[in-house]
């Protein structure tokens, strides 16, 4: 036991595998450190549900030896798991930037949890969690006050990148803290912890400001108003929006509620400069000239509830598309979204709108490091041990391989999974078991409480709907005493195929006839065989398999 | 009247404002020509749907003025939608070149429908239609044995480009036919009709050869066995990895339904030329050293039945992933697929081997033309009227905004959709009204039997699952007999949720009891009572809407 101390643990409880809910333990004896606490979106087949979190289990069963929560970003995949996790552990003092925090209130007000735990650091901050020395490092990312993290651990430091990426041109001046990171590799570093979101595009990740000049272009051309619709927590973008703005004479209006929410907490903690005059209500765009408008919104996902994507099918409140606006969709689908995206697309142009978007417009960035801001980082660190995280399993493989072609030892390189341990002396790495990961599905306000069999049943129901099957039985007499009926819903159109159903019917009451025929008064056999007889016909009549449900009711 | 029938209809039915279901009318007076006639697959929210064909109520009222249906090539999206046609309107002649052909009678089989119609043409044929004369001319595109089209009509020459590209180094030499398309050029052209799949694309759609060359690098590096997914269409995709196992000293496996099917077609009709010695059977695989095998299989889209989602997951039958096997995924995912694709990689990487995927690996190339070759048509058909094809509506607006760029006068360009019907004399072209089109979705074995309030069940059930409440009255003592019971699908996990069942069961009874007590006997007003009430509870308790299903029996 006295020697199993001695050894520093580094435990993803997500990121690893899959592109969101991000969150890792660093353990070290007695002293557990959690950096992030991020959510996902749910995958296609997870029908019904709302957010995907990561499974706690561990730090519930270690709740006692948890020294404090660090944030790297206010993106919702390192921080929207909080209001949960927090409501599971509370008390834990919560570390990060600013702007970090200022989102994450947000976000645990309207959840009803505690915010008073929460605790501001600035850039090149050091605090203490335990035995372990937490310093936090400026980094590029498409959210503004974005950190990479150094943890001094007993025996030896460990550097996570956070999400990053190198902009020698960042909007507000400062660059990824170079020298920081180099510093540390200076010094010596144990385990580096890397972004491996871009980890499979090559070269080097265009600067923000890139953006702004494709922003001047267009806004230089459009003649009526102009909506942009992007992620609402890229700050930046947005102050691009609003310089350009400036430049051409335009008014800007906020639309859509995550966009006002950043956009005040930003203003108000100095984040984003809007001159003077310049900021209009939306209620007021009718007072300007078409020309002097310039609207900033959600969608650019296509999301179907968002403010852009309300207005490109005529069903926004406020605002609606006029033929010769300008729109653009400063953003590129994420995987799963492309759909929406481009239908959208086709929704606005036909309503007569410009619509620029797409990856050759120039319109949008990456906030994350390609190859060879990759390779920039691991030679400024320079860490004895590596773990690549934040990304797919591909992603993950494509990032242990950059770092191999660079000259990394393979045994050196842990490609890791959600769960598993990986111990380290000062010396050697190795994997030393597992601890229970996974998803926790939330679904209305239920939080994990719908599993499989709950989602396969959803499966089963979108596919080819459900047939009910209702038969009332005198017990006593061990005869039908009504029914059987049938409903059905999402099988077929019901009065299409009345045949098909009084077939059904009769089937059912042969099947029951029989049972009682051999003295079969078991309801859940007489289930089966009414599943069975209905589930046969109509597979043959239809190809299709709905969920045949048999309710027998007794008087 | 008379009048009337001077002038030339251009009807799309499928293909336009969508990727899929292409199908083109084109009507003069009493004689029609149909083009095309394909499927799409569904859309994420078209739940249990299987795929989906256009609507072809236009042509059943028309039936007897079909004079021919012309096919473009043998891809799913020009000829799936016929085994439902031609069922509709038999003994209508269907021409097409030898592998199109070959495919369809596959498919017409498949679904018992006679294939006796079909009459193979040769590029350069001209075959006749009513008032029509249709002319065949070779096209480059990702199948081979692809066409476009001249239809000459009583008031001029129309064009189709069918889907294409201009490849100058084409696997079997045959180029599309410049001196074709440029010689209808000279003799002048009434209306172009051309694809705007890759209408955003810049540039020149690479050679299906650099494709050969990127196969080349990877099979010299290989050092076990090579499988590669590609779509079984692609035939010269198939010639050039039979020509680089030959190369390279390896035996070549075919796997898949469709993958073997369409090579035996290629094999018989020519289009495929596999030296002696070179296929063997899958289940010989194992006779040979790793190192000389190597298997063609579907799956690039990720198809969770297809034969690599199989092997990738361990679950084909006679295939398994070994450690150092190459997988080479030469496709890219189609929109939609992008999930899937990425999951097969994971899947594969995990088993230890070595995955080839990406745009940036040169492992697959598109078969429709960009933005330059776009151009090069439009300049050497030079036609008067312009009404792009075959996409999304924002990918028709490109090619309508390309050909104005080169020239064409923006009121001889046609931005049209499904069931818009255009009218052409010689001089001028415009809108003369809408016919009926649209989508049929075809489930199991129905063909158009599931339509909005079906897919909206589906889309409910899917989210929050189904509640089911039964329960029997006396209706002579007005009382409940048996119930209230409650049976849930896809709602909550019921185990853990008995409480809740509880109270709901409890809510129903006060809801039935408020009802007698009222002297309401009408079951729908009780239905509706019992659906509000606990509707409004488990919304309340769980932030979820399942469907809520009152069945009342009478005894």
């Amino acid at each position: 036991m006295a020697r199993e101390v001695q050894k520093l643990q580094i435990i993803p409880l997500g990121g690893l595998g899959e592109i969101g809910k991000n969150m890792t333990v660093v353990r070290y004896g007695d002293d557990i450190l959690v950096i992030d606490a991020g959510l996902m979106f749910p995958e296609e087949e997870m029908l019904g549900i709302d957010l995907v979190i990561p499974d706690i289990t561990y730090l519930l069963e270690n709740k006692d030896k948890i020294r404090a929560i660090v944030l790297t970003h206010g993106h919702e995949d390192h921080i929207g798991a909080l209001p949960y996790v927090l409501r599971q552990i509370p008390g834990v003092p919560v570390y990060g930037t600013r702007l970090t925090l200022g989102i994450l209130e947000g976000r645990l007000r309207e959840n009803g949890v505690d915010a008073s735990t929460l605790h501001p650091v600035h850039h090149g901050d050091i605090i203490s969690a335990g035995c372990f020395t937490v310093g936090f490092i400026r980094v590029n990312h498409s959210i503004a006050d974005a950190c990479g993290l150094s943890i001094k651990t007993p025996i030896g430091m460990i550097v996570h990148t956070g999400d990053f990426k190198f902009d020698y041109t960042p909007i507000d001046g400062k660059m990824t803290d170079f020298r920081a990171f180099s510093d540390l590799g200076n010094r010596g570093v144990l385990a580096l912890l890397a972004d491996s979101t871009n980890a499979e595009r090559e070269g080097h990740t265009p600067s923000e400001r890139t953006v702004g000049i494709a922003f001047d272009r267009t806004f230089r051309k459009a003649k009526n108003r102009i909506i942009i619709a992007t992620f609402s927590s890229n700050v930046h973008r947005i102050q691009q929006v609003v310089d350009t703005a400036v430049k051409y004479n335009r008014h800007v209006a906020i639309l859509g509620r995550s966009m006002i929410n950043v956009v005040n907490i930003s203003i108000k903690l100095g984040y984003l400069n809007i001159p003077e005059g310049v900021l209009i209500d939306v209620d007021e765009i009718n007072n300007y000239p078409l020309n002097q408008i310039v609207i900033i919104t959600t969608g650019s996902q296509g999301e179907p509830m968002s403010a852009l994507t309300r207005m490109s099918t005529s069903n926004h409140r406020k605002v609606g598309i006029l033929p010769g606006d300008t729109i653009i969709i400063s953003a590129t689908p994420i995987p799963g979204n492309e759909k929406l995206v481009s239908r959208t697309i086709d929704n606005l142009l036909k309503q007569g709108a410009d619509v620029v978007y797409g990856r050759d417009e120039g319109i949008h960035v990456s906030g994350h490091a390609s190859r060879e801001e990759l390779k920039l980082m691991h030679n400024l660190v320079r860490p004895k041990f590596f773990i690549p995280v934040h990304g797919e399993y591909h992603h993950i493989v494509k990032h242990a391989k950059l770092a191999e072609s660079i000259g990394m030892p393979k045994e050196n390189i842990f490609i890791s999974e959600n769960g598993q341990v990986l111990e380290f002396t000062r010396d050697e790495g190795h994997v030393a078991g597992k601890v229970v990961a996974g998803k926790v599905l939330i679904d209305g306000l239920g939080v994990g409480d719908v599993g499989n069999i709950v989602l396969r049943d959803r499966r089963q129901l979108s596919q080819d709907g459900i047939l009910i099957v209702v038969v009332t039985m005198d017990k006593e007499r061990c005869c039908i005493a009504a029914g059987p009926d049938i409903v059905s819903r999402g099988f077929v159109y019901v009065r299409e195929s009345e045949a098909l159903m009084e077939e059904a019917k009769e089937r059912v009451t042969t099947a029951i006839e029989n049972c009682l025929a051999n003295n079969i008064t078991e309801w859940s056999v007489l289930k089966n065989d009414i599943r069975e007889a209905i589930g046969r016909y109509l597979y043959e009549k239809t190809r299709r398999r709905p969920m045949i449900l048999p309710i027998i009711m007794e008087v």
